[in-house]
């Protein structure tokens, strides 16, 4: 586990260049007994070739065993500790749309509902009204005030919005308001601590105005609120790492992440080729980029084995185009694996390739894949050991004690 | 190490199966410079195919360096931190014969001794009275009562014996009356903290009316107490894992930790074939199934080579009969080394073998033994996060986080 108070102690300022390439559930398994996984059947001879002048091994995103979310596997890479830095439903949702948090914010997931005259849930969902009709019924409560804090509210996607209060004080130990059953009320928002009963009122304000808008709309007549979370107030990369960082990846959700660690988001990306763009525009600008590339783990949830390989071969294909900025430190990794076979992030270690030219040692490896990674030099290892790993093969780090 | 808050949140039930097969004291080191362990010189042809088919590796028991207890090395495998739950003398004794203890009772380990006529300790063990001249003894004890506690008396061995108070709000922060040579008198039983001192009047009640009982007997005529414990409160399978678990152990001391752990103990087994039968007999009603086999560890002690090697190749060859029976997670390991050569426990990484059809990765690995166990996909690794990668594979956990 990466000590953030040893790092903030050690890292020091420089000019060379760290990438962090994330291809999203890289990890896989065969599809048949012996076979290759995903990442073994693909042609990466891009990879390959780094696998061999570079360190590889195998990276444990949270513990053996345990399939990390998004949100974790993230942070793991990032160097935070994924099971302290909790990011509740709430906040992921709102970063999940680009919304920037700070910590003074308190965010909601929100679902709008279909109650009857005794305001009895008849639908939690309001028969999954379509995005379109979400926006609209978002721009009528955005007028909402409420004393003493801005409030923020955002289309989500279908039925869903995101609610952040953005104001001194405020706690998120609240109650859920979904009964989660029909034929129920609402319940109020109530305070889990008597110290979030100002943040409960507040809430409790919000909602009845949401109410009285919605009263004559059908079918989304009502709301209700869940995963109440604060930003969980991860030290920046700025200041633990020293570190100018920017973001350069395509989903929100991403951006949002790396947002929560300071990071500048770079916006407007769309593809791997703009992504490859905006790495060199930005080069000089930054000393550390997260390079995200989604579509590995999508394909890995649609449990598409062939499709996964060729995403990771569109990857491999962009290698070159990254190494032309010659980068101190280029590692390769996931967040988690999603292998095809299980169609879902799962818990298998993440191969990872670190490329550091002149200053790693030798592995005996072919190529990049699971079962190479396994003689790889840099062994078995948590993923939050890597940004320490970063920084020192790009010589920003001083050594530990005289 | 396997967060248990983590773990109970995650586990899930299902209709999946996990055998932990414990071949006690397993792990072992050459007879002669480069030549083969104990498991690599056994013929295995059933676990080397496994091996082949699965996921190989080397699991740490404490840490490295760390020659555990029976006691430790189990729960390490259970996946408790076995340096947090410590299992005290009185308790190991106590479940080593059987006794199901309860969060209410205090233990401790008895000896009988020889006392003069001014009760000065001649011999510190009655002159190691045989087991039988034990049991009659505490058949005299048995009778003794003291207010608002049950007292629980059972024989050990030689002059041994377990001592169990049960009741409300008893403590174990007692002294030991043992003054650990001779020509001193036992000494009173004395109160650690003052929370104790009802327990220490207890228990000095006890020694006064077993003393008046033992008076005219030669040579044990006198009682010392010893390794007060209470139960370790481990949470219990169920709740942690949401498993229905068993044991299919012949020895008691194995049944005693696999009951703290809140496994129900199949009885009444004496032999490998009647753990095999009673493994067929409860498929159907447990979701997790501990099989113990003693003697590779006995053998060990024993200093015999050849005989440990034999006792693995009794268990290679039920390996079939297990597989029978499908289990979705076989995992074949050991809760700590015992090398012939050294005769004792040892600190050395165990040779670890998880099999999982379908979901394993690949490893390049000829068989199963400790030299093919460092090229395995497991690596090596705390023996506590065993459970989470058999709950795992068995598809028996959710991700953590979103």
């Amino acid at each position: 586990m990466a000590d953030l108070n040893l790092m903030r102690e050690l890292a020091t300022t420089g000019d060379t260049k760290i990438v962090l390439l994330v291809m999203d559930g890289l990890g896989g398994i065969p599809r048949e007994p012996g076979g290759p996984t995903e990442l073994e059947f693909a042609k990466t001879p891009n990879l390959d070739k780094l696998a061999r002048e570079s360190m590889i091994g195998l990276s444990i995103p949270i513990a053996h065993g345990i399939a990390p979310g998004s949100g974790p596997g993230h942070l793991a890479l990032f160097g935070y500790d994924p099971v302290k830095f909790l990011i509740g439903r709430g906040v992921l949702e709102s970063v999940g749309i680009g919304l920037q948090l700070t910590p003074d914010d308190v965010a909601a997931r929100g679902n709008f509902c279909t109650v009857d005259e005794n305001l009895v849930i008849t639908d939690r969902r309001a028969g999954r009204i379509p995005t379109e009709k979400c926006v609209e019924l978002v721009k009528l409560l955005k007028p909402i005030k409420l004393p003493g804090v801005e409030v923020i509210v955002e289309a989500v996607q279908d039925y869903r919005f995101a609610l952040v209060f953005r104001g001194k004080g405020l706690s998120d130990r609240l109650g859920e308001t979904d009964p989660q059953k029909t034929g129920l009320e609402p319940l109020p928002v109530k305070a889990l601590d008597p110290a979030a009963q100002p943040t409960a009122d507040l809430a409790n304000e919000w909602v009845a105005k949401a109410r009285e808008i919605l009263k004559n709309e059908r079918p989304a007549n009502m709301v209700t609120l869940r995963g109440w979370a604060q930003e969980p107030g991860l030290p920046k990369f700025s200041e633990i790492y020293k570190l100018r960082s920017a973001a350069i990846a395509v989903y929100p959700m991403y951006k949002g992440l790396a947002s929560l660690a300071g990071m500048t988001l770079v916006q407007g990306l769309h593809s791997l080729d703009e992504q490859i763009a905006a790495l060199k525009a930005n080069w000089a600008d930054y000393d550390f980029f997260f390079f995200h590339y989604k579509y590995t783990d999508s394909r890995g949830e649609d449990g598409n084995f062939d499709a996964k390989a060729s995403e990771i071969e569109k990857v491999d294909a962009a290698i070159p185009r990254i190494l032309e900025l010659k980068p101190d430190v280029l590692i390769v990794t996931g967040d988690h694996s999603t292998p095809a076979v299980w169609k879902a992030h799962s818990w298998h270690p993440v191969p990872t390739l670190l490329h550091a030219p002149g200053l790693t040692r030798r592995n005996d490896v072919t190529g990049f894949g699971e079962t190479e990674c396994l003689k790889g030099a840099l062994g078995q290892f948590p993923a939050t050991d890597l940004m320490p790993l970063a920084l020192s093969y790009a010589k920003r780090m001083n050594k530990f004690g005289a």
